[in-house]
Parts: structure tokens; C-alpha cells; sequence
């Protein structure tokens, strides 16, 4: 089947929006989608951005527009209280699922993960709330906190935003098709679907 | 009748974009359009934000988007064989235009101006290309020039830039409806329009 990479940043609200409709838009395109955690940060150092919230005269209005795109699509959305950061335990976490549980797991907790961060208040840095996400999924805690300590993990973790990086990926949400067209951002989840309708009539 | 604030910049790609379908949007809602040219490099300065096309990784990915996104709304857009750059003349032209001819032949100068350097490879920074394209509106060149070289205008697209940032634009295309919700973004234009009908329904 048809994959397409889906990368985010556990600490991205917009990555947030765009994963609560990846998979269904995927499915209408009889596409499976593959979730890529990276770090922003790592890209930002390269591309010299800085994260929006902190711009002068930007970080008010991006507030706002995430509101209301939010509301635009229906998709519950609660600033989280804690201010901008960097959200390591959450993305290690997912891959050591990936690596013991699988793929569709892996994706599961990534989707509960961003949900109960962006949605529910819920602090997905601390490892205590996320050894209780991943409890939902029968996945055992204990383990998973040694897992995502683990040095295996933290590399290959970094080692897959590396990786992001060498194929364009600057930023979060960004798609990769079947067919290797990128797109960057949820405001162009409607290109992307465009683009994948074509290919099937291509097809 | 209700005015919506166009703030563009002539060297903008996504502000021509935006420009080629500002009026149709307002004239459903039955809003006005106020053409509004400023600095998008005096905005960059305060933001620290970098044009797009000269940042790492993300040069390649803009140039394939705005394609894309140009085809995607049906619009002509050949990429400006000047690189990226300040440009000056254009804004100032159009704001002698609009104290000598009124708003409406300023906002078709700009329109005018903007299908010339985004889709017809002229360059507007060049004064003899600007008397041409007034000269289409029977605008008269020598007293445009003289125009747009005068003191008092440059000081005036100074002011009309830096009251623009005390706004809050901080980018380009940035659109205030009239009761004041800002929208940054040709990508918001769908989220704008939402926002006109329900204030008209309210109203």
C-alpha cells in the first residue's frame, strides 16, 4: 500500500491539527501514513527561524490563528500552560513503542500523546502521565520509561530528524506522497489532496 | 461601505496572489478593498525573519509551492527573473497616483504593476516600465516620475509602512476586515471569507 511520511513535533500545535486528520485523509486515497517524529528546534538552528509564539508582533496573531483554524475544522484546541519548549520524553517514548510494539501502535500513542497535550492540558514532557497514556494501550510502563532513557533510543531519535533534514524537511507538519511531493504546513492539507487525487486518476 | 485593508508588498509573490483575488472575495461580502503598499524588509527587521526563498531548505520548497499553489487557484505566475529585492518605485508611484487620481486608479495601477512583474517578466523597479503601465491608465509619465521621486511621497510610503507594523502586519499579504480580525496569508483567504459572511449574518 501507498505510504505517505507525515513529520511533526510533539510541540507543535499546528502539527497537532494536521494529525488529527492524516489518517482519514490518507484513507480516502487508500494511503497508509507513516508518523515521523523529528525535533524543530533542530531544523530551526538550521534554518535560522525562530518559533513563531516568540517573534515580536507575530506571537500574538499566531495565537489567534490557531484558534480559530482550530475552530475552522472542528478540532478541539486548549493552549497548553506551559510556555514554548523542547518535548524529548514524548517523541522517544514513541519510537521505543515503534521499535517493541510496531508501527500502528507507535502512531496510536503519537495521536493520544498530542491529543491529551494540545487538548486536555496534560503534560506530555512529565513520564508519569506518559506512562499512563501508554497504560490505555496495554504497553507496559516500566519498560517504556527504561526504553526512552535509553541511549539506543535518544540517537535514534536524533538520527531520524537528521534524516528529515537530508530530505527538505524544515519544518512541521510536512508530508511527504507516495510519489515524494512535499508539502509543508496544514494549510495546505487541501493541495495535498488534490495532489494525491490526481495521482490515483494517474494511476 | 464596509473597507477591508489590503496590505501587500509589490515584490511579494503571495501578495500578487492575494491581489489577483482580494476584490471578488470583498465585492461577495460587499466590502471595499483599501490597497494598502508597505515594506515587507522594514517588517522583517523588527521580526528577525528572513525572505523565505534566501532561507536553507526552504528556498526550493517555496519556489515549487507558490507554482503549485498558483495553478491550484488558476492563476499565471512566472517567476521574476530578478532576485529577490527591494522594491521602491512601484509603491511610491502608486501612492502619488492615489493623491492625484484618486483610490481607484492607484488600486488598478497596483493590480496592473503586480500581473506585469509576477506573470509578463517586467521589471517594475524600472521608471520607464512604471510611465508605460500608468500610461495604459492615461496617467502621465513625466508628472509620475517627478511623483515618485519627490521627498514628500517617499516620506509618505515611510509613514504608511511604519503605521502599518503599529497595526501589528508583520507579513504579507495581511488583510483587516472591517471590524478589525486580522488575517495573514493568501492560504487564509478561505478563513477570511468565512469570517465576512458570518459578520454579514450577525449584521
Amino acid at each position: 500500500m501507498n505510504a505517505i511520511d507525515f513529520y511533526f513535533d510533539f510541540a507543535s500545535p499546528y502539527a497537532y491539527l494536521a494529525a488529527m486528520r492524516i489518517d482519514e485523509l490518507a484513507a480516502r486515497h487508500d494511503c497508509t501514513v507513516r508518523w515521523r517524529p523529528v525535533l524543530l528546534a533542530g531544523m530551526l538552528k538550521v534554518t535560522g527561524a525562530v518559533p513563531s509564539p516568540l517573534v515580536p508582533l507575530k506571537g500574538d496573531y499566531v495565537l489567534r490563528d490557531l484558534q480559530r483554524t482550530a475552530r475552522h475544522h472542528g478540532i478541539v484546541y486548549r493552549e497548553p500552560e506551559q510556555p514554548v519548549r523542547l518535548l524529548l520524553n514524548a517523541p522517544r517514548a514513541m519510537l521505543w513503542i515503534e521499535q517493541k510494539h510496531g508501527e500502528d501502535a507507535a502512531a496510536a500513542f503519537a495521536r493520544r500523546c498530542l491529543q491529551a497535550y494540545f487538548a486536555e492540558g496534560i503534560d506530555i514532557d512529565d513520564e508519569r502521565e506518559l506512562r499512563y497514556l501508554a497504560g490505555e494501550q496495554r504497553i507496559d510502563g516500566t519498560l517504556l520509561t527504561l526504553g526512552l532513557r535509553s541511549e539506543t533510543i535518544k540517537e535514534a531519535f536524533k538520527r531520524q530528524s537528521e534524516e528529515a533534514m537530508r530530505r527538505g524537511v524544515f519544518g512541521v507538519p510536512y508530508t511527504i506522497t507516495p510519489d515524494g511531493e512535499p508539502f509543508w504546513g496544514f494549510d495546505r492539507f487541501g493541495q495535498l489532496e488534490e495532489w494525491l487525487a490526481a495521482a490515483r486518476a494517474v494511476a
